[in-house]
């Protein structure tokens, strides 16, 4: 079995700029997802915002099975032309997982349709508790009822996404709030995945079990491998009856 | 009960430019599914390309509760404004209804996520045979199992769309293909349907069949009136245990 | 416009042993309903499990556009006769709503395919917030952004119930769980939706927005009057080749 | 890696009793599939109507990921006892890949929840094109744009199914029907695929690209291996406010 080739995409400005983050995340978020989900079924490499081409070149998505999205405060600063390059390789089977406030992303909203930046949320060390609903998806593995994480910031609903393919995580918040918090969707020949914790300042992305969601989330949003549909005009395949 | 109120959107060039389709539809698309649908139950405007504004100003929005959408050689030439007026309507609710060639349309394109271009097409005089295969669905009411339409275009499996939220007609082509040819969406509090049939050189919307289906799906499409989720930074409403 | 013709069935035990809900709902939780979405759009009768047939004789059931459902205690005292009448009749167009504790009834389960009575519940007077997800939808024509009912019994995830076709409110609970509180399925030619609350011992029927959703319901789930399929051996319509 | 059992079920009746299906499946349809599928990923066995327990005892079903079900002559001589204990496996994590006439079986008809021998069907040699309209799916990974088949039983649209999860496959039928031909739906823990084709008078389970589905299918159903559920009556994972 070959490696599924992994590619951990972080804005990384927040733990440049803030200590309080650096504290949590020394190396940066992607770092902290790279060791964290590291296994020999993997070839993990990273890509932040302030490499060439955001590290995303032709090259390295032609080589990514999986791309890991995480960004915040630096949206408008990713280019078009990467977030194009991007969509295209999602349609071409790229699988794609959408991390925390990634759902604010260009391409994110682009492959949604809808204005997917609209939530509530709040910083408020809330304790978040995520239910899982399809105890069939092989996102959900070795998880249990749910997953508890004693202090995140709160999204809570309307999300505004178009209803998912797959619904597999429901967050409860202490402060009163629902969230639909893991999201499957397929576009092209792309299969994609919504995450939503996160949040820079709270040490999530050590979290054992957040950690094993997403290395499942890898191996389920993997290529199939399927067939390249052909569009535009074509031949019939039957002889049709000469009309008069 | 207050008229729903529909404004039909047609490109309406090739019924000026194109004698062989002014034959069918002298008075253009817009009309002729104008005077099908008509009922007291819809009060009807029509809107075109050449228009101010497309037809489609703020104000003729507000006023709109169900947009239909024909276009076909000039999508490109439909104005960016116009496109993100429509696509805030829709969010806000109102309903659209996109017929045939609008799937290339930008607002389709924008609403879905996915190049909606994409997919196979002939042109050879086909039998089409559109089956029913959601009984439950009130945009089939009155129908049989299937419409037949002696000569349409084709229109080929893949169709590049997300899978949709119901899926209530597939199209079998003489030729040997089949499509997804009704489809729901929905995205923010609006409703979408796009429907196959109707190219520009066949009375398509002379079809008494076909103009009830359109007729039912402007009722299924009409705000539900629901209320406009407020986004952004909230407060708790629930008391929140201090944290040490 | 002709009225939709609803019957809504209790099996009113609960009220006539227990001197507690009797006074929540002195003539029955079927009465409470019927006099909450009493209109004239609406042609309702009751009928209860004591009754003759259970109330649900064949005749009642033809005359039935939409049938509620409620029962708790005495899910096994339904007779199978009466359950297989309204599983055709819901196959041929008959909406049903069920509510509550009758997520545990024979004819639910016998409609989802799963042991629908599996799920989380506890009674401690908890706050529920019902928050709606789709805003798109005509049954929550009317409502905010959530529900709140100051007291309710909790159900719980996991529901083990098969993905809806439709999710439109998720309940966020005080002691730490979430439901999918509002779902809809097609079966047939029949529309079902499950709507969570409604604990005998709480005047959640009495709620106007409960009620409200109560009745938006009612009129989503009435037959979309299409055509029965037809089933078995068939003719080709096309001719087929000879095949030597 | 560990090896995924499978365990083929066939009724194994036209076999010994049609030699013209004998000439076709000398070794029953079971067998041809088992050579068919051979792989160190699957560790196989096969399981028929006439043996004791049809094979299907609970040490023989504990001990199966994915069960393959071919029925078509017998459905009523499949004893309820084991309906119900591949059930209840079903909803514990087992896959079921229900092929062909199985859709008339009784475990298809009790997990899907509506009666589901219901379609039009036709013996008449006609060629099907199952046109893939999932590219992004594990079950399609290897196939072209579609599957054709010189000569099928057809199946037609309306097949009497609760809306899928997911779409796969969309037939085409020389005599002008369609039929949705690769489903997918989860119960309880358990992913179920359905898949069309296979009269047990066409050589169909020897063709390359239908045994390549039934492969992947197999891979795509096998257990998520996630925590089984707690139902019940369960305590507050919250401290609830004393109420007055």
């Amino acid at each position: 079995m070959t490696a599924v080739k992994v590619t951990i995409w972080n804005e990384y400005l927040h733990e440049i700029r803030n200590p309080k983050v650096a504290e949590v995340y020394p190396d940066g978020i992607h770092q902290a997802i790279a060791s964290g989900i590291r296994s020999e079924e993997f070839e993990i490499r990273t890509a932040t915002l302030g490499e060439a081409e955001h590290g995303l070149s032709e090259q390295v998505l032609k080589e990514t099975d999986v791309l890991i999205w995480w960004g915040h405060m630096a949206h408008d600063q990713v280019d078009d032309t990467v977030v194009n390059r991007v969509y295209r390789r999602v349609l071409e089977g790229m699988g794609l997982i959408v991390l925390h406030s990634g759902h604010c992303s260009k391409i994110f909203n682009k492959l949604m349709g809808t204005p997917t930046c609209q939530l509530k949320w709040r910083e408020a060390d809330e304790k978040e508790r995520l239910w899982v609903v399809d105890h069939a998806h092989p996102i959900v593995s070795g998880i249990g009822e749910y997953i508890e994480l004693p202090m995140e910031e709160m999204y809570g609903e309307h999300f505004n996404v178009p209803a998912p393919d797959e619904l597999i995580f429901i967050s409860w918040f202490e402060g009163g709030e629902v969230f639909r918090s893991g999201l499957t969707y397929r576009r092209g020949q792309g299969k994609i995945f919504y995450f939503r914790p996160g949040h820079e300042t709270y040490p999530t992305y050590r979290n054992p079990e957040i950690l094993k969601v997403i290395s499942n989330a890898v191996r389920w949003a993997k290529p199939a491998r399927t067939a390249a549909p052909v569009y535009g005009n074509t031949s019939p395949l039957e002889t049709i009856k000469e009309k008069k």
